[in-house]
């Protein structure tokens, strides 16, 4: 299986030699909670880390000092040696069908009594929408040397494949997302397109649109279309440009959003290879078509739109358009660590028409706080400030709240990566019983997926912090020696979206895919 | 190929995210030159950063700002795409037979008039040599969370194969050489020692005797012994404890050695399992009795110790004690980057004793400046804390002088850590034709290596810094789709030295050594 350094490796984390976690923690004590501020600060990244420090005062975030906490009794099965057992339990749950209660599941009573405890059968289905959201980063090709970055590293035949869900949930993948990656790209993923072709200087790979195969389809009791949108975990990059600006979501609109989420999802251009049509555009396309296609046949449909962080933020616009586009239809969000998008009115209208919102949010993370930590529903006092309500932004929907002192497999002292990671919530929802109880003992996935990409397992398992990373980043030796980073396969390089060839995900060209290899 | 991440991933190194070099090495001209210093600093490495600065004001350490060089003539031919001519030329110059002129380029002539312009047969066997030593580091277990962290990833059968040296020089591996870990372990390496069951809490793996093949040994004119001796690459860790103390290398002996050196040479303790003899011990016994093997068999032997840094200094003490055990054998030393290790007369008895030692320096390197820099031959005006000339270090023998700033493919703004390094040091010897001439157009050793561990090739490359490291750093899915940490097998676990098999290295055995694991 082929992999990728993931985006935090490049991320300015909290360094780890010879770093006493302690001493960080106390100082986040005292002083303000240690961010994850470039070494050589930006000039950007400078004020965000300023921006993150009078957050968390205003926020009088609880920092927690590592305690010696009674670990062993979970992993003690885990250590080390000589204990095979430990690793030959499956990574999750039996599948329970789950056709005859699905709306509930899928939220029609806004996950009444569901929560508290978290039901089972609902907790599966969070991780099942959970693990295509962190899908996007896995796939995602941050290597700025790469004639490729900013695209998804394999087409979408393959994504599920290579990323070891394939047969895991029952879904395939219709159709890629791309949006102009100038709003969106942060300062370290500074693409040296100088350097000579690239596959785009416009565009990133946004996510995809993925709909359930018949299997899944009779388990689950509808067709159901997923769309999952990429994030960035890079929060301080882009959060204070985005709490800055309302602005309407269509014409006249009482509904306003937060004006860098909705650019990045509205935003096209005639010039460019990838952008023609916004990602918007290219989102609605497909899941209208598949709508059709699946109505026609007389199946129930629902669309489940999920993602990641900034990726959260655009499953909420992306279900607003959703619903107002196709009425009748039974839309969810799932969102994780996602940021406040729009205002009072935006929440209103999404609930008028029916768009039903599970998010799942890490008690500890700071993300879900922005933007408009300053103007949002929980500060009254900056009322005089905001001047009219229109200007607060505000959450909707239910929440899931998970707190990162639950598990005795994670590292308790701030860590603002660890706490906003994907990993780290779906860990989170793994072993969620309820508000009051413990970690779940009999909890499957896979802990060690956690230090993928930050470090938040505690020593004791002995799982490498930031472990998700390619052989020799891509470099192979070829015949004469020489390391050499291999062409990518012409099915694996992206294609403009214009150019597509009409893909229809019907069960009789799927032989014919195997053959001759599709882009979408 | 297995590989596994060097041990420059684990530094402190120069941050990458957003660093501007220009700034960097504007800094370094403005006040002292920026040094490797852990972000958080410990106690020691603040001293040491400290050093450094005062170290490189003494010095007056030339920084060359980066200039828009014309190296597009050089590496246009390496361009990204659609030329894949570049990378279908072998890797080395064809081999020549030196068997008439093996003396010579052994050094018996102290290499007088090979060096400038450097004879094509002696940078052969420079990289040769050069290869060994890099071999040590890249075999090396650097994961804290291994449980054979400071061990060797390979058995020493497997070894070359294993970094793609087998055939390619011609030599084989006869023994493993261990020393005692508190001595050198720097404080970044930080075993995860009590989390469990670990190979060893006392050793590690220092390098290693290896011995010409048959073609090899008829090539160059006689059996060659090797002796390759890891370093550290963390110089601010040891330089400053290790420049304090000049010690007796025997028993009323004029001739005086750095303390810590001399240190890991000789300790042993009863109380380990793998350093129950020392390094010094473990050596001369393999060493002894490979001479007397064949020279029994009525061959000429010669005998060529390799270290890069603190494996220079190592092999500097080594051949001292060789040449004072074995009178008569030709012994040559030819280092990388070495510090000073000892005093004039430690120097004076080297010469007498026909050592000849070739010390390969990088101009912009620091470490060879160390220890004593303070008080070295170099600054007489130290004389007066000095007090005696006993106390004056020195470097011994002949210097190939090498610049960054002949390489069109290098970067050459300040870079501690690149400028040490050991692929920068073959790089340069791959392209040095005299003193006053360009880089040798014909020069055929990979580009790519350079940046293995370090940020040193410019971006036009498209290679990526330090990227030699293991896929996912050693975990693999296994079948129920858990990642864990595979076993080594059986042959690739150390055994402590006293417990080796007794293995002879002649032919007739080797067969059996295929099907019987021998831990060497």
């Amino acid at each position: 299986m082929a992999m990728s350094t993931m985006i935090h490796n490049h991320l300015p984390a909290i360094p780890h030699t010879g770093v006493n976690r302690n001493k960080l923690v106390a100082r986040a004590h005292q002083e303000a909670p240690v961010v994850d501020r470039p070494i050589n600060g930006t000039k950007a990244s400078k004020r965000a880390a300023r921006l993150a420090e009078s957050l968390s005062n205003l926020l009088h975030l609880h920092v927690e000092p590592p305690q010696r906490r009674e670990v062993m009794k979970h992993y003690s099965s885990w250590d080390s040696f000589g204990d095979d057992e430990k690793h030959s339990t499956p990574t999750m749950s039996p599948k329970e069908v789950i056709s005859d209660k699905w709306r509930e599941i899928h939220g029609c009573t806004d996950w009444d009594s569901l929560l508290d405890p978290l039901h089972p059968c609902l907790r599966r289905e969070i991780l099942k929408y959970g693990e295509f959201a962190q899908a996007t980063y896995d796939a995602f090709d941050f290597d700025r040397f790469s004639e490729y970055c900013g695209s998804c590293r394999f087409n979408s035949n393959k994504i599920f494949e290579k990323l070891g869900l394939d047969g895991k949930h029952g879904y395939k993948v219709c159709k890629y997302i791309y949006a102009m990656s100038h709003i969106d790209m942060p300062q370290w993923l500074n693409r040296t397109v100088h350097l000579g072709d690239t596959w785009s200087r416009d565009s990133n790979w946004m996510g995809f649109v993925a709909i359930s195969d018949e299997e899944e389809t009779h388990r689950i009791g509808r067709r159901d279309i997923v769309v999952a949108w990429r994030g960035t975990v890079a929060p301080s990059e882009w959060y204070e440009d985005f709490q800055r600006k309302l602005e309407p979501i269509g014409p006249g609109d009482d509904a306003k959003v937060e004006h860098g989420f909705h650019s990045i999802y509205t935003s096209k251009s005639e010039h460019t290879r990838y952008s023609k049509s916004s990602a918007s555009e290219q989102v609605m396309k497909e899941v209208t078509r598949l709508v059709k296609l699946y109505k026609e046949k007389g199946e129930e449909v629902s669309l489940t739109i999920t993602g990641h962080s900034l990726g959260g933020a655009l499953a909420l616009l992306n279900a607003y358009e959703a619903a107002t586009t196709i009425p009748g239809l039974p839309i969810s969000v799932i969102s994780f660590g996602a940021p406040r998008v729009g205002n009072i009115a935006f929440r209103d209208q999404l609930h008028q028409m029916g768009v039903k919102t599970l998010r799942v949010v890490v008690k500890q993370d700071l993300v879900p706080k922005m933007p408009g930590v300053v103007f949002n529903e929980g500060l009254q006092k900056f009322d005089e400030i905001t001047g009219t309500l229109d200007w607060v932004y505000t959450h909707v929907g239910a929440e899931l709240r998970l707190d990162v002192r639950s598990s005795p497999y994670l590292k308790h002292g701030f860590n603002l990566l660890g706490f906003h990671s994907q990993e780290t919530y779906l860990h989170l929802v793994d072993g969620f019983v309820c508000q009051s109880s413990s970690f779940r003992e009999d909890a499957r996935r896979d802990v060690a997926l956690v230090n993928k990409a930050c470090d938040m397992l505690v020593d004791e398992l002995r799982i490498p912090h930031c472990w998700y990373q390619m052989e020799n980043k891509g470099l192979v030796r070829n015949a004469h020696g020489r390391w050499v980073k291999p062409k990518r396969e012409a099915e694996d390089v992206p294609v403009p979206v214009g150019s597509q060839p009409n893909f229809h995900a019907l069960d009789e060209i799927v032989e014919s895919r195997r053959l001759q290899p599709v882009y979408v």
